[in-house]
């Protein structure tokens, strides 16, 4: 009889664990998501929005924002501040947030200066991502980009094989930049941890500019002249200083490590008077922060948006790969 | 006469460099992308594989795999060795490869086994990415997961934060998991470098096996006896020293940072013997990684699959991102 009982009272027990947890494992069933295409509505509208808004650099992160909107059936729109100007970035986002997109792709001119517009649009129920160049301490939900530390650390090591592993070098840079920042951080502890017989001797703000570039390598020449390489995180800059080692009589050339990979850099390379490039992935950072964007809209993602204390309902940090172009490989390049 | 000619050189000049950068750019437009919906065919099928297919842990994952393919349009299937035996997960994976899916995300066991298996289907043209757990010497385009270790920083940082800052700690892990490593090497360095009245005595292997890191919680304290916290780096383990923590008698609780989310340990976190535990964003690493299968698998990348030397068709590191949950936002997670 007792044992029975105790039968009864066991069975009972192992019913009620199943019965718990095949209701907490069917909670994940009922969660939002059941979208069975993936397609925009009329008048959905995206926007994507850069500094420098002539830059043939955004051609392709537009390029791949189009391909998406293609994909997706909404429609985009680009939108820059003309110059280098933190406040015109400003002003042009608050113009955008006014129209109430469906969502919002940024490259931020400096970390600091959009936190608080980008959060504003957030705070409206406008999804925002970053990329290209990030706002770590803003509501942004997403950073698509190259890891700008990694580039740096990817230029040291071929810097160091291009001069073979000693010498001077410099970097040429945009300090107000996270992203040219962290460039410029990988390459320098890059080039302490693993090369002795290297030193970084020093570090310029060229302000993106080539001319100015080109006056920075000229001096840092005069300053040293036993420089063996300049890696320039930043394009223009890096035709400058790519000029500049042409027009040097020297038996040792001077290396220059150039950044992006815009015509005039790649016709450089193939000349020779800049050895190395990085090529970033510019097509992924537009494409997948226009699918972001469409699946924050549509509330398509576990955790939702709305949802608060959670893990965060999209990828935080997004790296995009960088690869390596020089003489060898840059045909390949040329397409892009 | 010779003004007019140099304005007509100058002019010629001018059209020409305009032709070639028009030229240049429309290079970008002629690329392959150009589909208006993304939607599969009939029979495309896709794989999930991971290594102890019963676990809890997966069953996030999957849902989310499964949502993106009910969206694209296309079917899916879950396979897992069974134990935790990477011969069993290769022998799996080679199962699947002769099968010639349209593309497979896979978790892998530890870094270095699968990598043959995994080359071997790239190279068949079956597009491989990796989640969770990395393989990265492998031939896959891309990993998404946790980056484990600013998981294991964050551990580090919440640790300091319930012992007050001062006291030994110790870390049970799995060593021979890619993943675990990082989680480890990020709470070891983060307690080195920013808590000097911190101590990391010890680090054991559990084999992710809760009954071990119980008896390793109990031996620690016997060597250990003033023992502050203990890491664990897996779910299992996380609730076997949780229970070891809730039998101490002693003044001073013994404090326990888990891994996951599964229902037994936000009960342990509700009971107060694991102080926290660190939530992954699971449902992100299994939707767009069936997002990126698709997209390699219809050749709607830029640069293409196929493109050799070029920066990758995909973003090689997705960071889901992590959350960490407590007593006080425990009830949020019961839901996933």
């Amino acid at each position: 009889m007792k044992k029975t009982a105790l039968l009864y009272a066991l069975l009972i027990a192992a019913f009620l664990a199943y019965a718990a947890q095949h209701l907490y494992m069917n909670k994940i069933d009922e969660r939002s998501f059941r979208p069975d295409e993936l397609r925009g509505e009329l008048g959905e509208n995206y926007v994507m929005v850069t500094f420098l808004s002539g830059m043939e650099y955004w051609k392709s992160c537009l390029k791949g924002f189009e391909d998406a909107a293609e994909a997706l059936n909404v429609s985009i729109e680009y939108r820059g501040a003309t110059q280098y100007d933190a406040r015109e970035q400003i002003t042009v986002l608050e113009q955008i947030i006014a129209k109430k997109p469906a969502g919002i792709a940024i490259s931020a001119l400096d970390p600091n200066s959009l936190t608080e517009a980008i959060d504003k649009a957030v705070d409206a129920g406008i999804p925002v991502v970053l990329f290209d160049s990030g706002a770590p301490g803003s509501a942004a939900y997403s950073f698509l980009g190259t890891d700008n530390y990694a580039a740096g650390r990817a230029a040291a090591d071929r810097m160091a094989e291009l001069v073979g592993g000693q010498g001077e070098v410099a970097v040429i840079t945009v300090p107000s930049q996270q992203n040219h920042v962290e460039r410029t951080r990988g390459f320098r502890e890059t080039i302490e941890r693993s090369y002795p017989g290297m030193k970084v001797v020093a570090v310029e703000d060229d302000r993106g500019d080539a001319m100015e570039a080109r006056e920075l390598t000229e001096e840092l020449l005069r300053k040293h002249p036993d420089l063996a390489g300049v890696f320039v995180t930043e394009a223009a800059g890096g035709k400058g200083a790519g000029q500049a080692a042409a027009e040097l009589e020297r038996k040792r050339p001077l290396r220059v490590i150039a950044f992006d990979t815009d015509k005039d850099t790649l016709d450089m390379i193939r000349e020779g008077s800049i050895s190395a490039t990085i090529a970033q992935g510019t097509w992924n950072m537009g494409y997948w922060s226009l699918q972001y964007l469409f699946h924050l809209h549509h509330d398509l993602t576990i955790p939702s948006p709305a949802s608060a204390g959670d893990v965060s309902p999209l990828p935080v940090e997004v790296n995009t790969g960088i690869s390596i172009v020089t003489s060898d490989n840059v045909d390949d390049y040329y397409a892009q």
